[in-house]
């Protein structure tokens, strides 16, 4: 569905993860209607783009669960309150209009008037950090893959793994139970990670379950129509090896960034918003900041926590969006939720 | 099972309600043992014994969950982590001993020592206001209940409901539907209750599914062996009429009471322990207080702000626990749970 360029609403949040959405739901228990912008096509933030299968342990009454499952949760929670999702577009612009009223722009040139801003961005928008290979895109999103959304999607795939932290070694020593082959790729030959994933990256590549392609290096890449065929390596003397292979997975880790956020003029802690714990308020009044984009002294970065703080920029968000009228709160076992 | 006289741990919780048992889990994450104590005789607090079978919505990726699940889900990811609970029994004296720990006694004799007190007390201990009613105890938890935990146990029974507000006429429209009868004594004709309610009252009053008697007051109880026969109501002129009766449910509210903790010493905000909201800790060393017990500017007496604090709490904690000691703080998607 086409964005339609112009809107007005209470609430622009920016970033639609865990805390984000939550966020949504907060304001909608005192009538703050959202509209929510992410980077991302999808909501869900890292949760749903980079471990939608990992277990989260520490989550509230959720002895265990997936991130997947807490993001579709939390969007089912927000629902009722009909949020608009402005997807894949970054916040380009923040300016405050004469009438006070805030205007936020997008990199799809989507304008949304509101009257409170909630930055709920975490570490930022995020991307991989790609490796420099001529023509790499071509491949993205077919064979080439820098998140692992499911394991299923390699079985009896000849895969090829990039890198020397733990989502290279993890990735391995997981898909080397379905795949039908595992090379990992390092320039060292020691990998940064727990010493139980070495001592068992060693016992499968003595098994010969992972081929240890080390000490080297990227070098190019060989296929058509965005289907890889073969991965070629470079050792440090220049000598090259192709690998056969279905999939790149190259992890390199992540680059992340406040973008034009850091540029409005808010109080700083190094690369975190301040904010003032008891309101969740920014040092610019009408702006607020939860999550693990913002910090105060003692800051816990726990997904309870930006629960929380998002609660509270709600109930202090209310006095901006409903000027002169008096918050009434009641608990939602007594009043429900509005739109349920 | 036998509670022992004496027990050493890291940390003594007070209160076993929600956010007592996830501060169980949070202490758990940072290697703090937790004894907990409670007045009731289970855990879960008003959630378990007030209205376990009323939805929560506002609890984070949880749409609606009913009060009881959420105390039984609480205490499953608490439960990894071993915690000793002393259940019915209040907590009595806290005493500092001359090695700086802290020794705490309960009403049933039993000596906690520990390293920390973590109070999540919620309003304190409560029970129900009782009707001053010759003989009523001997009924109690038989023929007379002060709380409703299951509907299906007053199936086709007689209920006499005594009390003039939303607990009271809640269960006289609810209990309607499947006992066989149900009187609602009030001394007034009109109740507080939500209009729609009272609405509903005059409907099934006029269609002869529930007995109003107003304006009366419980005068006096017959049975034998703890099982009640007539509830015996009184005019405001003195004129008695008998009431053929199962079970009586006297519904006059809750008293609450901190009872000895405000001895304490801790600086008070009003009724509440005032904490730093940074922190969770009071104006004691080595105390610390969580969930709605605890008051700072601007707090919200939100259970997702309880746990927020436990976290907090948890933290904190952990230096006067592991002295000397840096916590190496994970999250649990790297770290999972200790004990699970």
């Amino acid at each position: 569905m086409a964005d339609t360029p112009f809107h007005s609403t209470d609430a622009c949040i920016i970033g639609a993860g865990p805390v984000g959405l939550f966020t949504v739901f907060q304001c909608g228990m005192v009538r703050i209607k959202c509209h929510v912008v992410d980077a991302l096509d999808a909501v869900g933030g890292q949760c749903a783009a980079l471990y939608p299968e990992k277990p989260i342990y520490d989550v509230p009454a959720q002895p265990s669960i997936l991130a997947g499952d807490l993001i579709s949760t939390l969007e089912t929670q927000a629902a009722p309150f009909k949020p608009t999702y402005h997807l894949g577009q970054q916040v380009t612009g923040l300016t405050r209009q004469d009438n006070g009223r805030w205007l936020v722009e997008t990199s799809k040139g989507v304008k949304i008037d509101c009257a409170v801003v909630i930055i709920a961005a975490g570490a930022g928008a995020f991307g991989p950090n790609r490796p420099p290979l001529d023509g790499i895109e071509q491949y993205e999103s077919q064979s080439v893959f820098y998140f692992v959304k499911s394991r299923e999607a390699f079985r009896n795939k000849r895969v090829v793994i990039a890198g020397g932290g733990d989502s290279a070694v993890d990735w391995a020593l997981s898909l080397s139970e379905l795949a039908a082959s595992v090379s990992l790729i390092h320039r060292r030959p020691k990998f940064r990670c727990a010493p139980e994933s070495a001592a068992r990256l060693k016992e499968l590549s003595e098994a010969g379950k992972i081929d240890l392609v080390v000490p080297y290096q990227l070098h190019s890449l060989e296929g058509e129509n965005g289907q890889l065929s073969t991965v070629r390596v470079a050792d440090l003397d220049g000598n090259t090896r192709d690998l056969e292979a279905d999939v790149l997975l190259p992890f390199f880790g992540l680059a992340t960034s406040l973008g034009p956020i850091s540029s409005w003029g808010l109080e700083m802690d190094k690369s975190h918003i301040a904010i003032n714990q008891g309101t969740s308020a920014t040092s610019v009044e009408g702006i607020f900041a939860v999550g693990d984009v913002c910090s105060y002294p003692g800051k816990l970065k726990l997904i309870l926590t930006g629960f929380a703080e998002a609660a509270q920029a709600a109930h202090h968000a209310y006095p901006l969006v409903h000027k002169g009228e008096a918050l009434h709160f009641e608990h939602s076992t007594s009043m429900g939720t509005p739109g349920a």
